[in-house]
């Protein structure tokens, strides 16, 4: 049992990490922040709350969040960066679902996010929080960030091929879309249910934060750099990611379904289906699992990967529990045992 | 003023053609046959027609379709090339909007729909309604095979870059979702609300009968034969096509916005988004245009086009439509003036 | 054909309004006006007009407004109030689709309203602009005050009941469904897709502003007050009202069909469905008809009348045009011939 | 831990049923049926339940059965009375969630179900396993009949009041939305998503069967015959129920809000909440709650209560594993931990 407390839980990250943090039987949750709402009821912020969270937000503050063992941010990139030095000198570790730890270099980081990068020198100290590739520094890191939701899922759709070295590692394609859920809880026109339902749409075609994050992750599998055109879209639906990954094969002999089954066959939260499969998003609604499917396009050397998940669970907050469970010594899967919920 | 008949306007086309005749200025509508409702009156199954649509389902009936000088058909594969001989001797125009005439190699037609073609000699003749490409064609035509909706809205995006050769002609990939109208009103589990909505997938990655399709027209295009990857998804929406389609540039230095601008710029259903675009399927729900942004990818020498349609409008009873108007000689616009429904 | 202006035509009903209008054959549209987008091209807020309307939107200014013969106002409550004098003065015609002028009371209009009436002695000249019931004084009216969307539907689901006696006129209650683009096209969390969609909730049931207003309009039909309990709910799609009614029967002998169909025959856009049936809202989807149904609850004295509408077009925008047909002596009808896009 | 089997698991209550009992610490799940999918693995078909239901579908067989100590139906209407006395005569508890024990009168369900009862004496044992009312008899039963949906949300708002005698018995209003899971998972046109989406409407206004099945609950609690009318919708959306309940109160000086905290108290799984709530149906998506607030009508005298389930859970599958819990002496929350996704 540790002492868990979250900064910034007034968004979807922050909600869903409540829900799986309310019934992880290892876990304390003695602090939920928030500045905007502090002294309102948990629960009466989310009702689905009633019942598990007895908390109140607070003010963020760092002697209360120096009594956790374990501190997850839920905030708005810049952040975690202007509090995490202070709080690992108290000796507790940080999960940041925000994207201030993700990329290695801080001028690449300054470029995407506008800010200069608070803290570079604990860029390198922290721990990409991707179990599947990572998990042996994750079990010994002090700071993990966090992927984001598009990079979860690109990464483990192609990171078996990159590895194997079956694919050419430029003319890469990422075809993603997301529900809304993933554009947060703010107010705002765009994802309205009168604008963003009945409705598909592309964005951010010019550049998008997560390319950063994927290339950096993708040429760290391939062991070179990697070309890559990454494509967003907003779909009319709450959750869920589903990646359509294209690449050129090298080798059209391969055996591209053991390929996946073998580099995942030990993975708790990533199902291979059977070949010829499509995964629906839905299958993992609520639940941390990844699901990935392999198809060779027919008549063309064309490799294609359906690669899906809750962008709120295993692109969010369910990986981050993940990643708690492997810090602290846990069971890897407690308190991630949800089930996809279909219907 | 021309007498029309609708052979199978039962499914989500037949009514969406219904929709638009009831309101066409030049169109008398004088049969709408079905097999299985034959005596049940049209607004009975459609109430949204009642007060536009007096009439009742009748058998199919070569005498009374006989009477009209230009028949659509609305029906599963397979109809309409048993009818189509009989009609054309009675001097009676058809649009097909089923495939029966899409494809013009017979072989390849058996190959993937299943059965042989009833009258390969008249695939010879049938004009493939595209009238973006073949207008004139269309205009002279007696028989119009009325083009898939996918194929629409893929080659649309397409044709200006192989036409204007600064694409790479393999390699290319479309990545198309649809919403649900586009599986038919037929009783089905998948396409339930239930399962289908909140919820994103893949579907006949392995093969879809659109693709030769797209093949045949693209290379009509590009003079050469193409290298396609296409991958269909079903979305959480009733109506709406977004095809993201990637291609290698040939010529970096191209102004791609002023290829597609050029290239459509007579077109009265074609409409290019200013550069930085992203366009919404909701922009074109109900009606006929199609809608095209064109990007380049960041750092990379892949050009992405973003082309969206009305699956039941521009990519079925809209077109349609169109291809009547060109063929009687009406206005190519008459009857198909509705704006998108926003919101 | 006509001048005409629209003030505030950022909104929903506002795009709604401009998409009718611009398929208007006696409408020439002079004026959009808009503060927060003056300045902008209306097609570039709302792509779905390209090609359609060739304005951008403009400071809402008396001169320019003037010159019309005809101004909408689809404005928040209490701006049409501040400029209607000026306009009526320069012998502008006015539609409100507001609220400022549709309860008769100017105290009970500031109890729901928050603000004291700006011009209490319009309001005894404004008339109401419910075409079933006033299209005689709308006919000849300066300024009329458009209903509200969930008083269009109770009102023409209960009138025919009240005005022919055969119910009692207390106990009435109006249980009410809207899709959200009733909740207008502000930024707020809770019409988010990711709040409203895949949900079903009640609101304002201590007390909702339609609730005078349509008090007002049924006691009017009775010659006395009514008794109503008035709930409304905020539903998963985004158009569309559908309005449950129960009422107690006085006389259990009456052919409630007939009651209907007599009240409703000769109206162009109430249409009243045959014994048994359930209307559903997308029959009326971007359509200005109402559709009802009445049924007699098994085993009690209770009517249920079922009746819906589309929240943007007979609710608001469609009314709106239908008023200004008849205060223009155009045929009712005219530019509302749309049919409901199903599906 | 017990032996549990599921006659029937390929419909939406099945699903949900094997959603719970994959994840309760106290069952062995050792036989689920079906004849039309038997053979086939369940996670084949349900790809959500992988890695956690290691089971293939199997015909339904009396010795494999009968070896379960406790065997759930969830299968059409007429199923379970057909094997329910062979199954008790082996000692197996039962607990139906079809409608074959929900009257007591065989009569009634004869005339509602359309076919005799075949085992009427079995009637009289069997408990409705509405734990807020009957959780002694439940405890001692052999045989249970889970309530319907609408049952569960309507009697769940309704009983508080009559037995507390503050409202009148007749003129009860029972105004019902649903979700589509409601209709179940078989192939129709109605519930496509393409048909039942972005549209609402009334459906069974003559006459549902769960209206007899509200009259006996509520007049058990009223003591007294009650006069109710009951009106289901179709609610875009896959699961929730939200009732709005109306009565005319007797006593208006009475605490509404402590009639029902009294009532409710000691529930673990209604949820009244504070004064002025308005419940949404997602804070209890997934979830075995049952969430209530209740209002007073403005200037009427009519309360006004709202309901909400989740018609899969509590209105089924999780009421079914509550009613085990309690028939089995477990914790009565014991698998029901799970908390509402949101969003």
């Amino acid at each position: 049992m540790i002492k868990v407390g979250v900064v910034g839980g007034t968004g979807y990250t922050g909600v869903e990490l409540l829900r799986l943090l309310a019934l992880h039987p290892q876990v304390q949750l003695v602090a939920i922040t928030s500045r905007g709402e502090a002294g309102r009821r948990v629960e009466d912020l989310f009702p689905n709350l009633r019942g598990h969270v007895d908390l109140a937000f607070s003010e963020p503050d760092l002697d209360r969040l120096g009594d956790c063992e374990l501190v997850f941010f839920a905030t708005p990139n810049g952040i975690a960066m202007g509090m995490a030095g202070d709080l690992l000198a108290r000796g507790v570790k940080i999960i940041d679902l925000a994207a201030d730890f993700r990329l290695k270099d801080p001028q690449q980081w300054q470029q995407w996010y506008g800010m200069a990068h608070a803290c570079p020198d604990l860029l390198a100290e922290a721990v990409y929080g991707l179990p599947e590739v990572n998990r042996k520094a994750i079990s010994a890191a002090r700071l993990v960030a966090n992927p984001g939701c598009y990079p979860t899922a690109v990464q483990l759709g192609l990171l078996p091929l990159l590895e194997a070295g079956c694919i050419e590692s430029d003319g890469l394609v990422a075809d993603c879309k997301s529900g809304v859920s993933g554009a947060g809880r703010g107010a705002s026109i765009g994802t309205l249910l009168a604008e963003a339902s009945e409705s598909f749409k592309a964005y951010a075609v010019p550049g998008h934060r997560h390319l950063p994050e994927i290339r950096q992750g993708l040429a760290q599998g391939a062991g070179s750099e990697v070309g890559l055109t990454f494509v967003p879209h907003l779909t009319p639906m709450i959750r869920g990611i589903h990646a359509t990954l294209y690449a050129r094969l090298k080798d059209t002999a391969v055996d591209l379904q053991e390929v996946f089954a073998a580099r995942y066959r030990a993975e708790p939260f990533v199902d291979v289906l059977p070949a010829g499969s499509h995964p629906e998003t839905r299958t993992v609604k609520g639940a941390n699992h990844c699901r990935i499917a392999v198809h060779r396009a027919p008549d063309t050397g064309t490799v294609v990967v359906l690669s899906v998940i809750d962008n709120l669970v295993k692109g969010a907050a369910g990986q981050a529990v993940q990643n708690m469970n492997i810090m602290s010594g846990f069971d890897e899967a407690e308190g991630l045992h949800g089930i996809g919920l279909v219907p």
